[in-house]
């Protein structure tokens, strides 16, 4: 590859704020352990409420994100080329929280859980990036509904659901050992 | 140290959410970047609001975690030995999301930002494993959060509540970007 499009391809995977500050020779350590995966058009990807660890990277087509909210399918959003999913369930083992449905021919990079494990042995700092990187968008989006949720309860005219609220968050901030 | 000092004092660290899978020498590494800070009964280590970064293990003492909802402050829950916190806004220069205040003399093991730099650079695998932990820690919280919230909207008569709560999720599950 040339030495520009090494560049224009270190852009646009820096783009991807999973791999932000992740150098090229990282890149190239990680194309070692990441495999390209092709879903054709309707083909679930990830299944809500399923098992299963890997972090995706679109690189061209789009996929819908479904999720329950009671007992109603909504589509959430549409992801395109650079968004990634499995990020919430990547590093512990969890039930997806939305399914993720191609809407037309998607290829992805795939990074397995087991292929990570690998990447962690044998290069530390692209792991650390990638966790680092996932921390930041949790502790933002955590951020971010706690707020929303904070406001939604401040509207409620019953002080049991303050207080609901009040205890919930105790057991969430603090209790980190259950 | 005798190796059962050491082998007892590594089952407590681990026990330690935040510190889960390190090992001995990368405790003993750590120790050369984190300190020892002693903070009299009363004093605010941590401001709601304010910006600063280091993640904060309790040896002795304990403190109050104390958050606003609105305007009113409450103490969400104690922090004794071996809980952790700062941990919300360690990657991400935020502010803080409560004010951590010592109520009796507490003994911490602060690693700071900077600090946690040079152990990026010297040591990347347990600069690595506490991201993870971090990683583990917040997405199960975002995801607990996610149902109780939703439950709460289920509750509402409200359709508007609906499409709020419908339209936010969308933006913070997907807009990864902004």
């Amino acid at each position: 590859m040339s030495p520009e499009k090494m560049q224009k391809y270190q852009r646009e995977i820096n783009a991807c704020p999973l791999l932000e500050d992740v150098t090229l020779q990282e890149i190239e350590e990680m194309g070692d352990h990441a495999r390209v995966e092709v879903f054709p058009e309707g083909q679930v990807i990830l299944s809500e409420g399923k098992m299963s660890q890997g972090l995706w990277l679109i690189l061209s087509g789009k996929c819908d994100v479904i999720k329950h909210c009671g007992k109603e399918p909504s589509v959430l959003s549409t992801l395109e080329p650079g968004n990634v999913f499995g990020e919430m369930s990547f590093f512990e083992m969890a039930p997806h929280s939305a399914t993720v449905q191609a809407i037309e021919e998607v290829k992805a990079l795939c990074l397995g859980r087991e292929e990570f494990e690998e990447l962690r042995e044998t290069c530390p700092s692209i792991s650390e990036k990638i966790a680092v990187n996932i921390v930041k968008l949790l502790s933002d989006r955590l951020r971010r509904m706690d707020v929303w949720t904070c406001e939604l309860v401040e509207t409620e005219k019953n002080p049991q659901r303050h207080q609901e609220w009040h205890d919930f968050r105790a057991r969430l901030y603090s209790n980190i050992f259950d």
